[in-house]
């Protein structure tokens, strides 16, 4: 699922119509997944090589309520792993940096602009841990590659470095489960905050819409019939 | 490394004769790392059978402290693959349960014995979210293979349930995930603790121990050196 832009392209009667070949559980399940979405966090991954890992990733995203991912591509292209996605990549709304030669500029400006403060997640001698990052205000993560960690042009962007506690002989984790550790830490410490964290309706409505085209498969035939209604009315 | 049963087998004066072998730096990351290793949580894993899930799961507990990883055996032998375990086996005490019929029934008794509350990772009516966990008493975590989850035997004795809370239409990780998860927050609740989780002086003597011969390898020679040093005195 592609990025949206906050303006509905279509009617609500449109999506009433649409949502009736839905199963009820099918709509019970939507409704209860949205009201848990956010975009108070998010979270972007730079040239990852390994699609099982991208794709571990954005499924985790799904799993912890987060709408956004950002993909930068420089060298490496993302690839979905179908095995390890399990189709997440249609529930949350993946962003992609790829059509300029300074991709990962390109996203920390796009961050920024939006209002996010960047927090590279690398050991920097002024890291921070998960555990006291400060949610207050939007966050976005960035996850560097498999083998070279973030870039320095997401060094230079970074408002903040984080890192996980570890106290062991062996002090990494492969990008999947340190993207898995942080965002269930972050996603539960935002249940518990005071401010609104969740989507605006018009931002719901939207991606409802898109969730449902999805569910529905090609809806050329839908929007045909749904023409014809209109105009039988 | 396996387990030890809390006696020490060797001499402190041979332990300071091995000691010297180990550069200064080696010395203090063990002294570090004990310090921070606990058997007031520990893990079992039941009839894994991807070798790369076992060795992560190893890996896990070597960084967030954990001493012990109890290993039940009973379709499914525990093999370790180096890529993912990265030596974290010499680090931490690998309990095997695998020499009676009922390994899961003896790896339960066993850990009851030691005082140990069993929690079963795994959905269930009575769960408990991963955040909400008691960890005042001491907590064996079980995860169950890849394909079935746990077993009744582990249901049966389980004394709680618990699950990492997903928010998500995708609702699973793998083990190695779900473990990390797990540990991290576990590790981070038990650090803000005011008893004494750490491990006791003599255990702690004989861990290190057990390190300094695993990075001296063979130590056949160093026992002859220290018993022709002895008789000279």
């Amino acid at each position: 699922m592609k990025e949206n832009k906050g303006t509905l392209p279509y009617s609500d009667e449109f999506q009433e119509f649409l949502a009736q070949f839905l199963t009820p559980e099918r709509k019970e399940v939507m409704k209860t997944v949205i009201e848990e979405r956010t975009r108070h966090i998010t979270i972007a991954i730079e040239d990852i090589y390994q699609p099982h890992n991208a794709s571990a990733v954005v499924r985790t995203c799904d799993c912890f309520g987060i709408q956004d991912v950002h993909i930068i591509e420089n060298r490496n292209k993302y690839k979905v792993n179908p095995k390890v996605a399990l189709g997440s990549g249609q529930w949350v709304n993946i962003i992609k940096h790829n059509e300029l030669e300074h991709n990962s500029e390109a996203c920390m400006l796009h961050l920024k602009k939006k209002g996010y403060k960047i927090i590279a997640t690398t050991p920097h001698t002024d890291d921070i841990s998960l555990y006291d990052l400060s949610i207050e205000e939007p966050v976005a993560l960035i996850f560097g590659n498999e083998k070279n960690g973030i870039t320095d042009v997401v060094r230079k962007h970074a408002d903040g470095f984080l890192r996980i506690p570890m106290y062991g002989f062996t002090e990494s984790f492969n990008i999947s489960v340190s993207a898995a550790i942080c965002l269930s830490v972050l996603a539960e410490k935002l249940r518990k905050m005071d401010f609104d964290w969740k989507l605006k309706e018009e931002e719901k409505k939207l991606i409802i819409h898109e969730w449902t085209k999805f569910r529905l498969g090609s809806i050329d035939k839908f929007e045909h019939e749904f023409k014809r209604l209109q105009e039988l009315k």
